[in-house]
């Protein structure tokens, strides 16, 4: 008979990455979700298939208990209110409980948070604040954080060391950053009790190579694969391509990102549940950035693969997966944009054995899966 | 007849800052004055003597009329909590709104800070987002608000400008520090209607002349100040008075404070809000802090005296005023204290035209003035 699962609570699960953490957890053997999502941004319809996905991959002699265990509780409800957080807890309190959490609820377009920051502060920081508050009264001290390489806005050092100078240049990325700052005092708060570790994401791309989930953002997306995928279904097609610039100091002149594939991103979550039971990464902090020496049980790792793409290289890989024959026009640098983000991801590698089994060619493929399944996302009629 | 007074909405004003700021408002003859206030560090009898003093100061053939103007509208709630702020904006839209607000309440005890960081985040950080929320939604943009010389961390360069690198070394720093950002990002989103001033106060000392308002702080008091004139009401006699260190670079090895009269900090408050008002002081942004170039309408000041005093001076001062023979020991250093903070004021003097009209002798003298009148505080049986 196989242990039970311990119950995860992942914030924002119906989303994007949400998603797939959600599955890896599921994956894993070991968890099991809930989650409290507002679908601000998502549909209830992914978490069910999340769950689909997963009961798949059970073996032939998988018992109905098995697949129950598979199933998401969903609590619809909104984190910057502290009675929806506190009804899961409350909730969980007779079914075992909350073992740990992964927040990934947040508002994430960087143009956007500098326009509505009130609203990115409240749905970004007094979030997680509400969130921790609530951890605490229910005495549950473990939780994995969705950072983002916006916190260190333009890096002096290529690939970027988890101990650069954190100097986010938006709004978006300086909630990322106060969030970082808070959870480090609440570890070092009761060095005893909290552990929390902070996943600084670069470039997720890609799907689950199912195609049944995926990245399905409301409007025009802001990032360059989904845009490139659903160019390839024929949106946009008036507007066109606009690239930012081909005169920076890279291979081909144009912007360079470290893209990491959805499902080796998530599995990185699974690997940091892990990490939190662990007492020796948490000695060895990394300096330079204010973080350390304190005692307290805060680390902070990068998710990426390191090795950057080029935009230019991005389309052609899109090109490769989807056949479709994208025009571009080169345009005039974005404000606010740099040259290089790439990753040193060794700590991650070495702390919390993260790897990236998935390469380019796949992010594009798995990208344009979901997509070419469902041209018009969660919401395409079958 | 005299022009109606605008409506400030001066958060926490039943504290020892708050109440100073407000009878400043009321004496200007400009302001009424409104406050939400949770008591949790402070007495509603503060603001009953705020409009006594203020009374009192009416010429001798005021009306019942310009009497009133000068109660309090005290709304007994949590700013933490929307629906209790909302509740004061909604009041006030048939009372001619809400002109602007001074935003006072917060936790302040660095110790304790590091101990429940989740509570001061809530406290100082969700609740200054939620003001900044309520205020959007009743389309009020004047903010002047309280933040603290602790954002400086231990400062390069003494004067400290407000040019200085902000590095907050305590949990309480970063919500002052989280706060201003925030602020500043407010404002950025919409320069032609936000316009927030944030005031970085020294060490405030002395109350009110009259003796009616002053420090009642629950417990052993933190600050040096209301320590001493306390310990001379014959309170705390038995663990006497420890001094943290006399090793320290300063003129007699204790540690320097830039102490400023409570009244001078408060009539600062008045001073800007009447800034809040001019363009050209936002014009010529504070570089080097990462504020400024952006156009938006935030800018901080400090207020100090610029004249820093050591803690022997302060012993001898509050000697002379309370006649009070204070025996101290010499102890250890205490972590995280730097030998000097003192003010570089010259911006706050030239912009707002903020000064400092009390000496040392007049803090000492008032600080005790209240405590002599009350020794129990505002629970003092007369
Ligand atoms: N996608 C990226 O490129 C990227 C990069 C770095 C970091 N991140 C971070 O990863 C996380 C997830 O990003 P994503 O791309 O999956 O975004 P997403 O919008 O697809 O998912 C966010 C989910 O959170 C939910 N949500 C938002 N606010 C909520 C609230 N107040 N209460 C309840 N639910 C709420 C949304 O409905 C959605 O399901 C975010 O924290 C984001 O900042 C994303
Ligand atoms: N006193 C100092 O030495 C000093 C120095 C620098 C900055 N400051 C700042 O000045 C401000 C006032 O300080 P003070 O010395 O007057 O403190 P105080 O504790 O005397 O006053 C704070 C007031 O706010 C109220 N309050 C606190 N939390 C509240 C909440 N959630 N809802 C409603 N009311 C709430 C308290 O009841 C109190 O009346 C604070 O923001 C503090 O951080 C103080």
């Amino acid at each position: 008979m196989p242990s039970p699962r311990k119950n995860i609570l992942v914030t924002g699960a119906a989303g994007y990455i949400g998603s797939h953490i959600a599955l890896c957890c599921l994956l894993s053997g070991e968890y099991s979700v809930v989650t409290i999502d507002n679908f601000s941004n998502s549909f209830p319809e992914g978490l069910k298939r999340v769950t689909k996905i997963a009961q798949d991959a059970l073996p032939a002699d998988a018992t109905e208990e098995d697949k129950k265990a598979l199933e998401i509780e969903v609590f619809r409800g909104d984190i910057t209110l502290k009675e929806d957080i506190n009804q899961v807890f409350e909730a969980y309190k007779s079914k075992g409980g909350i073992w740990g959490v992964i927040h990934v609820a947040a508002h994430k377009a960087v143009g956007e948070s500098g326009e509505k920051p009130i609203q990115y502060y409240e749905n970004n920081i007094t979030a997680t604040i509400n969130l921790l508050s609530i951890m605490e009264k229910y005495e549950v001290y473990r939780i994995v954080y969705s950072s983002s390489a916006t916190v260190y806005g333009a890096p002096k050092q290529i690939p970027i060391p988890e101990t650069s100078v954190l100097a986010p240049e938006s709004v978006y990325g300086r909630t990322k950053h106060m969030s970082e700052l808070i959870l480090k005092d609440v570890c070092d708060s009761k060095p005893d009790l909290w552990r929390a570790i902070g996943l600084r994401y670069f470039n997720p791309a890609g799907s689950h190579p199912s195609g049944e989930i995926g990245e399905d953002p409301r409007g025009k997306p802001g990032n360059l694969l989904p845009l490139l995928s659903q160019m390839a279904t024929g949106k946009f097609a008036e507007e066109g391509l606009k690239i930012f610039g081909n005169d920076y100091p890279t291979p081909d002149g144009t912007c360079v990102r470290d893209y990491l594939h959805v499902m080796d991103l998530a599995q990185g979550h699974v690997d940091a549940l892990a990490a939190l039971l662990r007492d020796d990464i948490f000695q060895n902090q990394a300096s330079g950035t204010g973080f350390g020496g304190s005692g307290g049980k805060y680390k902070a790792y990068n998710l990426g693969k390191g090795k950057g793409m080029s935009v230019l290289q991005m389309v052609e890989a899109m090109r490769k997966a989807t056949g479709f024959d994208y025009k571009y026009t080169i345009v005039g640098r974005r404000t606010g944009d740099v040259p290089d983000l790439t990753a040193d991801p060794s700590l991650a590698n070495k702390e919390l054995g993260f790897t990236c089994k998935y390469g380019l060619e796949e992010m594009a493929r798995d990208q344009w899966g979901f997509n070419k399944k469902y041209p018009q996302g969660y919401e395409t009629k079958k």
